[in-house]
């Protein structure tokens, strides 16, 4: 793989000069002593780790993969180690309550060390993942005595934690839960089932693994509504906090994937395990969401990874390989060929990547402020106000960024030639490990109708208004300034304006007929993603050229971001308009050949 | 994977009722024998070995992948005897001339072998295609001793061949090439140099393997007009005919790559080995083009094979997976759950690998006739016209149908879910197969430039003028029709004007700028894309409301066909509206950022 390197300039950008974290920071209560020295210190702390300990390991876990036997599984030469340091450094307790030993800082910081991570070692970032989300279910939803017991091993990161939803009868339909958990009257429950795609559910980085399960109480109502919520310790935890008893819990098999070869993908046995339930009996899926939508804020930070390595890999490749000729004459005339770069298609893939890339990371660390306001603000209206955002973008954020992800991954291959093909350049790993993007935590058409029906339309189109309200505030900026930035304004408004008729098209079609949701849903959340990123680029725009003009001594980089946000306006955003159209072409040439008809044709 | 069908029903479809194959053939001479029996006869045996021999094999083949010793090459567990029976059945030998022991059809018969072999099993079927690109050389371009001691044998199969093109300092770029052949005096050659990403370089499924190899001789121009063709067999022939001596050339060692695992990519080591120069000094490339127009073809049809394993994994899938219900109330009341299809979304997707899959099956045969057209027909004119649409459409069908048959190959991932990510499915070793397809044979990068460069801008817009003459023709009889036929003639009447009128655009623009050709030329060649499938649709859709007003008895057969051509018009013809924006906003937002601006970003 191309050398990695942290993009530690353009997280900056983003966070201290658009996004104005360092005034976020010394407004939210307690987080006045997150100053931009702490903050910088921190970046650059994660950006060591991530290329000089991660990044090593990234191809040699691909190659290598995990090992199972019958002791358990074994993770790829040096993935232990790396998690060593990793909690060595204190990373797993960066946001986690100092109650339970945690450092107490915003979860917006965790993102930073997400996306880092994640750019160095998709396999490997996902154990420290799954820890954080068992930590918050348990924080949320936890008795006294269970926060006790897993938080300060979870936070210190000695712990991790899994996410065991599915099995084998039904991927994200959870009405088919079989998992049984019998009570044993002394406060325990004995699990008994099979889970499958459990991922990091075993392996050899940490003393005990702390696994979320959805299971059925024996009176359970059928269907989603009689799902519950437990915790299934990997060892039985003793009076003194320390691992103990082996429970009855292990991994039958590994799975068998096309990447992310480093993370075991484990089919999980319940035999009996010994269980305590988390929050009410039956509500396990509302328990489970806290957990589900960290991992998809988490998910769509990797769309940002793959396309940031993509860029690199890409960018560093078309200036180093040396092949043709540019159609407007040599380049290089004393070498004997021009740079990639210097052709127009080639740079038209690379600018694809950077694009993506660089809103996808202003996505991120606009989740990061709305995070913070919904767990930290003391203020009931922006609280609730954060929250209702966070529901609207996280599934454009999970859906978008994960399409657009794993399409600039393929760039990055395409960029290559031949050699993207070949494994020892790296570019072909990063498609295969952004290929689980857009399966896992809800494929990309759950979450559109987790968008389009549940958000949008189960809201009234409230929540599309409340983003919209967003928007209209940067079009007023933008209507003060001249020329591009004047017409970014512009083109913004009429997008939003197109986006409410849209969401009016179909929620009057629905009426007559739902498969008009069902139809439109994945076109209705690529065309939101679009007009958010070009919310972000035309963001970053307005404050670049701010720059520019007060502040000469970085010209290129703001130049670059200003070209770039060109670029998307000239180049991208207009794919929203085909969405629209495939919105309004509607259900009727999709549902014009019925079930039986399929099922006839298959014969 | 899931069970491989051989479409035949879909096959015949195309080939007698809609592009009438029966009647080409009669009027072709020489072919007055291939009778719609006879080819029901050949198809009916090329299904069987493809679903009996070779798709079993498909994924075995992937997971063994090919072994490397100093002894050579092995191939996966039944490859070679695969190869033996495809031998035995004779079906190298199938288009090839009676005066080599072929059976003298048309090559438009090979096709079909071509498109069953690639979905049964993609890795596998490159071994005989590349012994049929070396016939093809030897055939066109060999000296008569030479078309005397390799034909023979290439034509039954028990030799194959390759195409040495690559080295690794450039790979499109054969200006690059250091490959030397020094002249012994005795009219053979020593060939000294290295080749990279050599398809069926080296194996075992062979007695011997004729290499055809790009070199140059000491006296040669530098640059792309010193280069020579020759053939450099892996065992000297003897006087006999049969093998004689090891020539020294070597397979090095084998590629690690992202799919096609069942294939040998060799490096390959020429050290001083014999080789015969083919045609002219200094004028291999024209000689090499023979051979790579025939790949283009063959890798085109490779784009078809991923979008109908897609569509054939995905549909059964879709009809055999429970999960959910539909929007509009339960389809399997009695069932735990309704199964995927009832989903709107997943049925788009079903639908959106259909369209592909079945248009580019017409794409193929239409292929087909102008082959036939070209290497059989004794009217010159007609002979002509068949070159020169070749010409315009291979870049376009070599493009366009590799990009969206790694489409439809991804699509055929997210129908299964998080099951799509896992080997045992089948659907993401089809992802790693299709993404080598927008690779080899000359990316889709280098094709948009064949296509608009040399084919379109290169011909004055003469080529463009041809083909749209034959859409033209369909517009007149789609306006005959009624209702749905008439509107597509509209619109496909429509969509001609503009792409004409896109070329003059770019013309214009090129002569002040040569990047506005670079910056736009994949636009370029997919917007034709979308509209030539938009024309092989209209076709289809004619003949199929025909059929279905004529005769009853396969109503849903043909009912499907104009179901899928309406899901067409309506979802992904409209993409070539995008391309044409694309192409609209030209180069400036591409070429914005300078080549040294890129230099320095890269740090």
């Amino acid at each position: 793989m191309p050398d990695y390197k942290a993009p530690l300039r353009d997280i900056q950008f983003v966070r201290e000069e658009v996004l104005n974290y360092p005034d976020h920071y010394a407004n939210l209560p307690g987080c006045e002593e997150v100053t931009p020295d702490l903050t910088e210190a921190i970046i650059n702390e994660a950006a060591k780790f991530a290329e000089n300990v991660l990044a090593p390991l990234n191809r040699s876990g691909d190659e290598e993969g995990c090992q199972w036997s019958e002791d358990g599984v074994t993770t790829p030469a040096g993935f232990k180690e790396a998690y060593q340091q990793f909690v060595a450094g204190g990373w797993p307790s960066l946001s986690s309550p100092s109650a339970f030993g945690g450092q107490g800082l915003p979860s917006s910081l965790d993102l930073i060390v997400t996306e880092l991570n994640g750019q160095a070692n998709h396999a490997w970032s996902m154990y420290p993942g799954l820890g954080a989300g068992a930590r918050n279910t348990i924080l949320e939803h936890g008795t006294d005595q269970q926060r006790e017991v897993y938080l300060t091993k979870l936070i210190e990161g000695s712990w991790s934690g899994t996410m065991c939803l599915t099995e084998s009868q039904g991927g994200s339909d959870l009405s088919f839960l079989r998992t049984k958990a019998e009570p044993r009257g002394d406060g325990s429950y004995a699990i008994t089932g099979t889970k499958i795609f459990i991922s990091s559910g075993e392996h050899d980085m940490v003393e005990n693994i702390v696994h979320i399960v959805l299971a059925r109480l024996p009176d359970a109502p059928e269907g989603t509504r009689g799902i519950s919520l437990f915790i299934v310790p990997k060892f039985l935890p003793n009076a003194d906090g320390e691992v103990g008893e082996r429970n009855t819990v292990s991994c039958g098999s590994l799975e068998h994937k096309m990447g992310i070869h480093g993370n075991a993908t484990c089919v999980m046995n319940f035999d009996g395990a010994t269980g305590y339930l988390i929050g009410e009996p039956n509500k396990g899926l509302n328990c489970m969401f806290t957990f589900m939508n960290v991992a998809r804020v988490g998910t769509a930070v990797q769309g940002l990874s793959h396309a940031e390595v993509a860029y690199q890999g890409g960018l560093r490749y078309a200036i180093e390989r040396l092949a043709g000729r540019s159609l407007t004459g040599p380049k290089n005339p004393d070498g004997p060929a021009d740079p990639l770069i210097v052709h127009a298609d080639v740079r038209r893939m690379v600018m694809t990547c950077k694009a993506f890339a660089e809103s996808h990371r202003m996505f991120v660390h606009y989740l990061g402020l709305l995070t913070d306001h919904m767990f930290i603000s003391v203020d009931e209206t922006e609280k609730q106000k954060a929250d209702d955002l966070l529901g609207f973008l996280t599934p454009i954020a999970k859906g978008f960024m994960t399409e657009t992800g794993l399409e600039a991954a393929n760039i990055g291959v395409q960029i290559y030639g031949g050699h993207g093909f070949i494994r020892e350049w790296g570019m072909e790993q990063n498609v295969r490990d952004a290929r689980i993007s857009t399966l896992y935590e809800g494929t990309t058409g759950i979450q559109s109708l987790d968008l389009l029906g549940r958000k949008v339309l189960g809201s009234g189109g409230k929540l599309l208004a409340l983003f919209a309200g967003e928007v209209l505030e940067l079009c007023g900026q933008l209507g003060e300034e001249e020329e591009t930035l004047a017409e970014y304004g512009t083109t913004l408004g009429e997008y939003l304006t197109e986006w409410e008729q849209l969401t009016r098209t179909i929620g009057e079609r629905a009426v007559v007929d739902a498969n008009e949701v069902g139809a439109v849903s994945v076109d209705y959340l690529m065309y939101s993603g679009y007009v958010v990123a070009a919310f972000f680029w035309a963001k970053m725009a307005l404050v670049a050229q701010q720059k520019l003009a007060a502040d000469s001594s970085e010209e290129l980089f703001y130049r670059s971001k200003l070209a770039t946000a060109n670029f998307y306006f000239q180049k991208l955003l207009p794919r929203a308009k085909l969405h629209a159209s495939g919105i309004m072409s509607g259900a009727d040439s999709v549902m014009e050949l019925s079930d039986d008809d399929f099922v006839a044709i298959l014969g």
